[in-house]
């Protein structure tokens, strides 16, 4: 579909779903990358894939995998099989993007770790929004030591999570489901990169207030930091208060946002009758379903967005404090405060095509590794941990 | 100076100082209260109050108490004072209104409350934020039920609150100084109060980041409650982000700020050459002192504020988030947000007088009394115990 250049990295996508949606305009929009190959278990979705890319669309992921054109895998496919996905493509000298979480044990992390180190391939692991360029840049700001010790960071989100529809899986947390795996492992990285220390412990209180939607669907968590930081993050998403006031009515993926849509998850989540009839809506919405709407043309003016972010967050450091937008960063002196504007993206999420063509082509290191990823989720696995001991919990995998 | 009716409550204030300066356009626009004699340490501070109100202002706290117009005292005197203020207040058979925080220690309130009681006479603790009828309001709807159950509330406030001029002894945390003591005052009595359930435990990092103002300048907290809600505060008053941005730019009195102001307390602090001249720079701009401002007179336009207010808080219940503001509250419904105007207030803080009449006059139970109070104070105490000791504190004396 995009003329790729004979070097573009040759991805080939396991799962069709939800994150492979919000992944396919970078995947159409960055040069640098090329689709050859994929595999989903549903029949309208491989043929979509096989239509719009011209490339073979498999009904399993042994056949992916064994494609000789395919360099990277990237592995959408649901949580819980991402580490036994990532050990086949490691297997079969594939690189790996996984997306988040990178899976649901710590043991399935070291396995995928292991694996990709053994054979020497590398393991990305995003998207997250800890890519978005306004959290990258405030890192950047924060390393050159303009602003002094980082001391606090106050992150929050209020979105309609929760309401969004789901396959029953996603709403049971054994199998990865709930906020605290999906949507604070975004959080949890963003806020590890901006303290740039390794996290010591953690204390945390879980909402699970649906009995409908038998999941976490909010968290408030403290984390203490090496360096002496502390970070407070909240998430809560039941769907009433919007954050996204706060960001200038900025959606999560960079949108202009239409404060008079107010309640429309819930309105749609009304409309379901079961379990079943919700996973079809969802299904239904994703690629290759009957009501999938395609990603417009990137450089459509309409569709030009800002960058994509996680709601609220306010870094605080001797010197001043630090509130990335998706429009830019706006920085708090001592005596003024001073807009950093950023330029509008190209290509939504570039960030993890610049990490990982840098990875497999130039052989530089990732940020968002396999080690990277792991101590996330023993952050976000902590968070559960905390709320059922009732007590801190000490952190013993954050990297090194 | 207000034509008070014969049946005002006659109050003697102990202590002209900052807390009386922001309490005095109550004093003087609410006709149900009349000051009838003073006393502090400053002599500019009694001239200007005989001057202003007819009435004695007296060099000694045993003066005032033995004045026997007095029926009511307002101790606004430091922190440290309020235990033997109320202490003596009592034992003359006059009513307390003690400033926040109430007191120093937990003991130190269990002696006050025991004198109140022996003595037959009322004890208030205010004013605090607590009082603002944007909460008060939210209090009522909760109660009311419609929201349903209250599961989480997201309290902060950023602000310059350390930059301000200040006496020594306000610096000093052993002294009653920092933002634990003055301001966790504040924010821990509204969240209790939106919470509607006793506070079993907390968790708090502490922040005292400038070693030229030693005491805590900042914090986060989790508190958990009797009825299963959780809430996160977080507060930092180093003068950078002003989350009055988030309350339409009304600041904490309810005026209209505005953001070209940006770092104005901290120029001002620039000039500033010693501890000395700090006081007195505060002492100056303080009731009595020659740069000392009078508030506007009531009802005049431009001075007309909205409600006072204590930062951004969002309480989640079952069916909806509150959001109170200073002129109304935002209700986050399932399928529609509603606003609910608030008029504006005609006397500030009439909140506060509303309740000392209903006490003094008709009889009516306090909601902010004596042991009200004392559990706002263990949990800023276990605030800082947590801190120290990183871990959970139990809490042991919410009332009952």
């Amino acid at each position: 579909m995009n003329a790729a250049p004979s070097s573009a990295l040759r991805i080939g996508v396991a799962g069709l779903g939800r994150a492979f949606s919000l992944m396919l305009p970078t995947f159409l929009g960055d040069a640098r990358v090329q689709l050859v190959a994929a595999c989903d278990t549903r029949e309208t979705a491989r043929a979509q894939f096989a239509r719009d890319f011209d490339a073979p669309a498999y009904d399993s992921f042994d056949a992916l995998v064994a494609d000789s054109q395919v360099e990277v895998i990237y592995i959408a496919s649901p949580h819980q099989f991402h580490a036994e996905h990532t050990r086949l493509a490691a297997a079969h000298g594939k690189h790996v993007l996984v997306e988040k979480p990178m899976a649901l044990s710590l043991e399935a992390c070291d396995t995928m770790i292991d694996a990709c180190r053994r054979a020497q391939v590398h393991l990305l692991v995003g998207h997250c929004h800890s890519f978005d360029t306004p959290y990258l840049v405030c890192r950047e700001l924060i390393r050159g030591g303009r602003l002094g010790t980082v001391r606090m960071i106050q992150a929050m989100n209020y979105t309609d999570y929760l309401l969004r529809p789901r396959r029953p899986e996603e709403l049971m947390t054994s199998e990865g489901g709930g906020a605290v795996f999906s949507q604070a492992a975004h959080q949890v990285d963003i806020v590890r990169m901006l303290a740039g220390s390794r996290a010591t412990r953690l204390r945390a209180a879980v909402g699970h207030w649906d009995p409908a939607r038998p999941t976490e669907g909010a968290y408030s968590a403290l984390v203490w930091f090496e360096n002496g930081a502390y970070a407070s993050l909240s998430y809560n998403g039941y769907g009433h208060f919007d954050s996204d006031e706060w960001t200038d009515w900025t959606g999560e993926m960079g949108h202009a946002k239409d404060p008079a849509s107010y309640g429309a998850a819930r309105r749609k989540l009304d409309t379901v009758a079961s379990p079943q009839a919700e996973a079809e809506l969802k299904a239904n919405g994703t690629y290759g379903g009957p009501a999938y709407v395609p990603p417009k043309p990137p450089g459509a003016h309409d569709a030009r967005p800002w960058h994509q972010h996680f709601g609220p967050i306010i870094v605080s450091c001797d010197q001043g404090d630090l509130r990335p937008m998706p429009n830019g960063i706006q920085v708090y002196g001592h005596h003024a405060k001073e807009w950093m504007p950023l330029p509008q993206p190209a290509v939504p999420r570039a960030e993890v095509i610049d990490e990982l063509v840098a990875a497999v082509r130039d052989g530089v290191a990732p940020l968002h590794d396999g080690l990277w990823a792991k101590a996330t989720l023993e952050i976000c696995i902590a968070m559960l941990q905390s709320d059922h001991q009732g007590e801190d919990v000490t952190l013993m995998h954050q990297g090194d």
